[in-house]
């Protein structure tokens, strides 16, 4: 697919039809999520690719809006790490970037994504890092449902010309 | 150019030719920006499109990695707006979603760009705020240098199959 038609025209997908994941396919959105920029080159992320159904299901357990993960074949975690990142929390930014790279590429092969956020929520990030063992110094900044979708939306139609200035506010 | 390879092979380019950007090239830019997820679908997100160099110059002399916006035609501040935003800081999430697309497309049309970290440098932070007259709710995540590139880079090669993890940490 082109690569503005494939920025202009990725939706949130919460519906998908129950055909794996490959794992060819996996790797090319792992590839895609890291390639992103980060600040002074720092990658300060780690994914953690959740198949298990029970895990799935436990994390819709205390995630209000992620009952999409039930029917995914795939969530992948996308987590920044302390220690990893240049300071002061820019892996926010250089995690948020990743993802936005993984939902691309995910619509540009043919799947179905969207991004349920985690970070800012403390509540939330306490019961992820919890259900999936993480570190103290890595911390959930959102989970990414992945599936062949089943449903289709046209184009976001998000363009708003009076967000743009000239120069100055 | 194909959505993976764009992904892939994006990188962050610090020298630029005399060439300007189109306002076509710049619209494309902004409409990729623009189509980025955000929580809730809020949008939160601004765009001061700087071409004055004294603008230019004056904010080089308050940052120190941005030189390269002397010699690029454009630079994109890109801004959040904490009143428009779901809450609690979702709003630099966004923000960075909208930058990623920014670099993709830009890379995508034969552009070179690349991403100066503003937030969450305070003091970076006041002194953009004071230099485009942004109002208090508005906070300027970075400033995307943008121009023809003058300089070549092979794709980042930047996977690491050991930031996967399968199913817990």
């Amino acid at each position: 697919m082109d690569a503005i038609q494939a920025v202009l025209t990725r939706r949130s997908i919460r519906k998908y039809t129950g055909e794996p994941v490959t794992d060819e396919q996996l790797e090319t959105l792992l590839r895609a999520a890291m390639a992103a920029p980060s600040a002074a080159n720092k990658q300060p992320w780690h994914f953690v690719v959740v198949r298990e159904a029970g895990l799935r299901e436990a994390f819709t357990e205390f995630h209000p809006h992620a009952g999409m993960l039930r029917e995914a074949p795939i969530g992948i975690l996308v987590c920044g790490d302390t220690e990893l990142e240049l300071g002061d929390g820019y892996w926010i930014q250089d995690c948020s970037a990743a993802t936005e790279n993984l939902l691309i590429a995910a619509h540009a092969i043919g799947l179905g994504a969207v991004w349920c956020g985690i970070t800012p929520r403390a509540e939330r990030v306490a019961q992820t890092k919890a259900l999936f063992g993480l570190p103290d110094n890595v911390i959930p900044l959102g989970i990414i449902a992945v599936g062949h979708p089943a449903e289709e939306k046209g184009p976001g139609e998000r363009y708003q010309a009076e967000r743009v200035h000239q120069d100055r506010w």
